[in-house]
């Protein structure tokens, strides 16, 4: 068995901190050239993709960290165009988009890069990305999962909605499709009245990979009924374990096939060739956080003022339970449970997230590295991993150059793409197309 | 005085039955490579830029021709990826868009290509596009245009939310931009509520090139005030001189420097060696039309029932007024009169229509073509043109190395770039940062 494993590419790297390196460019976060050049190294380690995660608000303090990002179906454009296999992931909003706008900007993508796109669908936490849609403040968590519900359904209609035979180019009879296999979808539900077809054809994919990364009661429905890749965030193997079952049950009483589901725990990497090496680099990025700001920040998760933490105790013992946050619900829990559990200051908190946001850091000798995944692999907890490296470029780098060889050589990570769609490499079907069955 | 040269891309050209040629691959309109070679004898020629027409809808009969299409900002990354110097150009709606979505990926595309996006801005007619996005039909007219002229100056503040100057980058301070120079832009307005700031810097054009299409009174009025250039259809130099003076006027009115408002033209050049090589492809092109299907398209132009068309017929005496058109107002009248003006039957005037859909064609070798467009520039009726190929690649290839040569030798083409953005192209200065100056 081998395993899969997506590159989570942000700016010039997940540690908070990183554009403060030496080695950093600080203006990468929005330089193409940079993405074109991880996507190139991603695809040398025969990954089966990157990903970029996305909102449509400008998230954290620009006076602090490089803010903003490239709108990330045009930077998967772009990278399309510089490589030949490797999958590409994007996240889009289900609460800040139309349907049809956001069927067809996929499809495109699909299109453009023979078969390589992927949409990780979320809803959309936050006030403030609301606040940029008309709204005083962010729809009811419940509410917007109802919405992603009907607007992947939509989606999906839509992208079915011209036959894959449907182009039949008969010059001489001056007919170019069969019109009879392209469809209206005439969609009446609560949120979208849609009518189409689509206005480009079914994409080579028939349609993009369905991803999705939320771990709440919420979260882990939707992924169970439409998900066929999850990235989510787990700190202990028997945490991860517990997810892992629990999802693929979950899906099998859907219905589906579990296998169709990939589960893809994060991890950011401190790789060092000792470990003392790796341990110095990780200290000394934990050093470069300024806490005032990551207090700051934590205050925001919790919905507290940042008043009501001190740097140096533990945190208050009378926090929200996860039913009041509107936000990120599970990471709020893994991360109250992480700092319960270790005893944890505010300070070493937030060295603790400074890296990973909440997702497991590993900082080890490539050995120790592969080691790790494959423990989680090989007991029930993953079926691969979404890296996501503290440092970029050089944390992909030595993950590609040091890493993935030993994976290969334990025969658990392929050496050669063996097929051309991001489907192929996760091995996961091409999926039917539902309305041409039922017109049958 | 050099004139400015656009070439506007459909498919496989113009001409509605062009991928019935034996040429023509008819796969073509939905195959990143054809528009990248396009892109690329674009930029071999030195035009100033592509654009890609397109609505939210599928539009005309996928049965009778390629229907459907990339979606144009995908499209414009890819052509990015593979050309240095020609602008990109786009349309995108802002009646089926939000506004901080469009100003983002418009944002995205400049910084991608280095300066080189240009949003072609429409309000989108036809209650079919409105059933797409929960609507039962087109919102009027005068509402569209309001809708959009609110939604440009939300995108505009948008794109002046951050400074030149707002990123530091100041690694050993930790400060990476200055935050009071990434300000809220707080938009209360009748169609829009927008916080702000947008989640990308400003981007290196400062914002994309600002272009409109439509001739109405309503477009002509939201030309004059938002516009930087103007694609329009225009049949005889009469009427394009009395629009380019009226445009030019309109944009004086308002303020405006009326050089700041570069009027092209459309036109369909079909070029042979000889003005008899020129004609047959004309003629050739106009017999693969299928005639009742183009009454279907001319009578729901006209909001007529098919059968109120006989194709033998000149038009109807008794045709709807402008003001009763919610679709395309200014291309009606045109095609009216054109119809009146040359007491064409509906066959002809469907062979007049097939290249152009309104614009005007014109056969000829390449030297008559250079003249026909000589004589517009110089007489005040254009400050160059949308060439708009009826067959893809031949027609753009014809104009690129047989009509573009002989505009440079007569010194009225530039023979190299002499800028790096879309801006420097059309000869017209990066924008003033409005947020900033306001608030100094």
């Amino acid at each position: 068995m081998t395993m899969h494993l997506n590159a989570f590419l942000m700016g010039v790297g997940h540690h908070e901190a990183s554009w403060r390196l030496p080695e950093s460019d600080p203006y990468a976060s929005w330089d193409v050239k940079h993405f074109q050049n991880l996507a190139r190294i991603a695809e040398r380690g025969k990954l089966d993709s990157v990903f970029f995660a996305d909102s449509p608000v400008l998230q954290g303090d620009p006076g602090r960290r490089p803010a903003g990002k490239l709108e990330p179906t045009v930077l998967l454009t772009a990278l399309a165009a510089v490589t030949e296999h490797i999958g590409l992931i994007a996240t889009a909003s289900t609460s800040y988009n139309e349907p049809y706008n956001l069927a067809r900007r996929f499809a495109s993508v699909d299109h453009v890069s023979g078969g390589r796109a992927g949409w990780n669908i979320v809803t959309t936490a936050g006030a403030d990305a609301a606040r940029n849609f008309g709204l005083d403040d962010v729809p009811l968590h419940s509410e917007r999962y109802e919405r992603a519900a009907e607007f992947v359904d939509v989606t999906t209609k839509l992208w079915d909605s011209w036959s894959d035979d449907a182009v039949l180019a008969d010059k001489a009879a001056g007919v170019h499709a069969d019109a009879a296999k392209v469809r209206a979808i005439n969609h009446r539900g609560r949120f979208f009245r849609v009518d189409g077809p689509l206005n480009v054809p079914r994409s080579p994919q028939g349609y993009p990979l369905l991803v999705q990364a939320g771990s709440s009661e919420d979260g882990k429905q939707f992924a169970a009924r439409y998900a066929e890749a999850v990235f989510t965030a787990q700190q202990t193997l028997a945490e991860a374990q517990a997810f892992y079952a629990d999802l693929k049950k979950r899906t099998a009483d859907l219905g589906r096939d579990p296998d169709g589901v990939k589960i893809l725990p994060g991890i950011v990497p401190v790789i060092g060739d000792t470990e003392a090496e790796a341990r110095e680099l990780d200290a000394e990025l934990d050093r470069l956080i300024s806490p005032e700001y990551a207090k700051r920040q934590l205050a925001e998760r919790f919905q507290l003022d940042p008043d009501d933490l001190d740097l140096d105790q533990p945190l208050p013992a009378d926090l929200p339970a996860e039913d009041e946050i509107e936000g990120a619900k599970s990471r709020y829990t893994l991360i109250v449970d992480l700092a319960r559990r270790e005893n944890l200051t505010v300070r070493q908190l937030i060295g603790r997230l400074g890296g990973g946001r909440g997702h497991r850091t590993f900082a080890g000798t490539p050995v120790q590295v592969a080691d790790a995944l494959e423990e989680w692999f090989d007991n029930g907890a993953a079926d691969g991993f979404n890296i996501m490296p503290a440092v970029l470029p050089s944390g992909l780098l030595a993950f590609v150059d040091k890493v993935v060889p030993i994976l290969q050589e334990r025969g658990r990570f392929r050496t050669e793409y063996d097929g051309t769609t991001l489907r192929d490499h996760y091995g996961l079907p091409r999926p039917i197309n539902h309305l041409e069955t039922s017109a049958r």
